[in-house]
């Protein structure tokens, strides 16, 4: 590391680029909320609460599961950010936002910046403690459980079950992360954006393919 | 404050003042819950545990993420008060339950009366960490987050995104608290009045002339 | 206790009798949800999700409002569990998962352990402080909540407010297991199967006869 990356570090109390990636993932998870809600009809107050449950929620639910405060009590950018995002959709809404590849990116970044994210915070708190599995479970909630929020409060099936490949993207991007990290012992940075990459492109190719896993057999004779 | 207020504070481990606000916020919750349970045919354990949901999910939800127990697991007053409300329900139902200006006045009496004492709880737990938009946010979830579980568990789009004004409502109270706060000084039971008089008069205004915010641009071309 | 079950209890740190029960409750439960699952065509990896909350959610809301970790950020056996009642559902899914009374079975199975390991977890973990009537609601919370959080992410208006007796079983079974206790003072062991059996029995006879608690009067006029 560079002498200017620990002041950043040091200035921010976190590492600069984990938040950046986490004010990413706020921006774009916010903005899929936001679409979800403006296509539903609701007004911009309430646009502008499922864009902060989408953005803010999985990490809500990681953080009071591992028992620390959620990490927006500490800052109010979380909250501006949203603003911005609101902004954004009500500026542009009408020319950008329906298109499906709009769309597909802040979608897609969300979930993979909060993965990403997920597996971070959940080695940061638990410390030795932290398996594994544990934290890819964990970065999986993160990046999903958001979205799953969103749906639930818009009243939809929730995506995750419905679309093309979500959450073992995320299952397959934290493997990748911790293949990486044992093989090769690089920097977390590194695991970090190729679990970021390979989250991206399962979904990439998974909407572009129109692949999705097998749907469960033994529906039942009767109810 | 008086002695005799002294000597209730000691009696009831809290100032007497909350914990009556905190009991009223309960019951018209309740109500509210009740009321939307029996509109959907559910039996009346059914409407017992919405109607418990309704009063206790916002405090519930404040209270994990501010990391304390529950307040409901301390005294089992709380679930006392939501079988009064069933019985009041199932009593005076048929006459009362129906017309549109109950509803309005429980809804919004409990809708008041939990962002103060989501505002006030924050700050007692947070204490001197605790800014002014913290305690706000935490109110309004407070208020909100109740009706919201209520419309889940009915399986409805949430009636805070459909229709008048109600988180906005919280917001603004609670921006009038801390104004009354920091340019007068005065006991926080005079803020606590006043914040919530705003928002009961908020919603009232709201519900009179139907108002609401604007609904979001930005629908999207195609799907 | 004899002496192998003393080994067996330090060996797993825990009592194997309720650990068994745990294991008993999860996998039951997964089979509970995932059938579910299966009805709405979800994938086999949302089937999953949709087992893992039915098995695990209520103990997770459980273990987050009493303010320790959630009980399966310890051991990965619960995710393995989960995995092999999706297997079960697949291989044997078309002959058995259909007929009504093994899904009745799973069901049952599911809600009466987990309300006796909620009753169970609320009094290790609150010790002296734990009244009895909190440790019938946590544990009626452990029971209830999966499969309202099943219901929820599929979408339909929870089946605890519209079928046959469920929480009021489970209140009743954990009235049983304090009744037991104060009167005979029996081992915790034998008020858990006591608990468990009258939780089996009210279900069995309530949906044996179609038995379900009055609906609650009070239809509003208007809307």
């Amino acid at each position: 590391m560079t002498e200017w990356y620990q002041t950043l570090k040091i200035y921010f109390g976190t590492d600069p680029f984990f938040l950046a990636l986490e004010y990413l993932g706020t921006f774009a998870a916010a903005i899929s909320g936001i679409r979800m809600a403006s296509i539903k009809h609701f007004d911009w107050f309430g646009a502008y609460v499922i864009g902060f449950v989408t953005a803010l929620g999985g990490g809500t639910i990681r953080d009071v599961m591992l028992g620390v405060r959620p990490f927006w009590m500490f800052h109010s950018g979380y909250f501006t950010c949203t603003m911005i995002a609101v902004l954004a959709v009500w500026l542009f809404g009408r020319h950008v936002i329906g298109e499906r590849i709009t769309w597909f990116i802040f979608d897609t970044i969300g979930l993979a910046a909060f993965t990403v994210i997920g597996i971070q915070k959940t080695e940061l708190v638990l410390g030795s403690e932290c398996s594994w599995w544990l934290a890819i479970v964990m970065g999986t909630i993160t990046g999903a459980a958001g979205g799953v929020g969103r749906d639930i409060l818009i009243n939809v099936v929730p995506l995750i079950f419905r679309k093309e490949i979500y959450a073992l993207a995320c299952i397959v991007g934290g493997f990748g992360y911790y293949a990486l990290h044992y093989f090769t012992g690089l920097h977390a940075h590194w695991c970090a954006t190729v679990c970021f990459v390979i989250i991206f492109f399962i979904r990439y190719v998974a909407i572009r393919y129109h692949l999705g896993l097998p749907v469960l057999r033994g529906r039942p004779k009767r109810w």
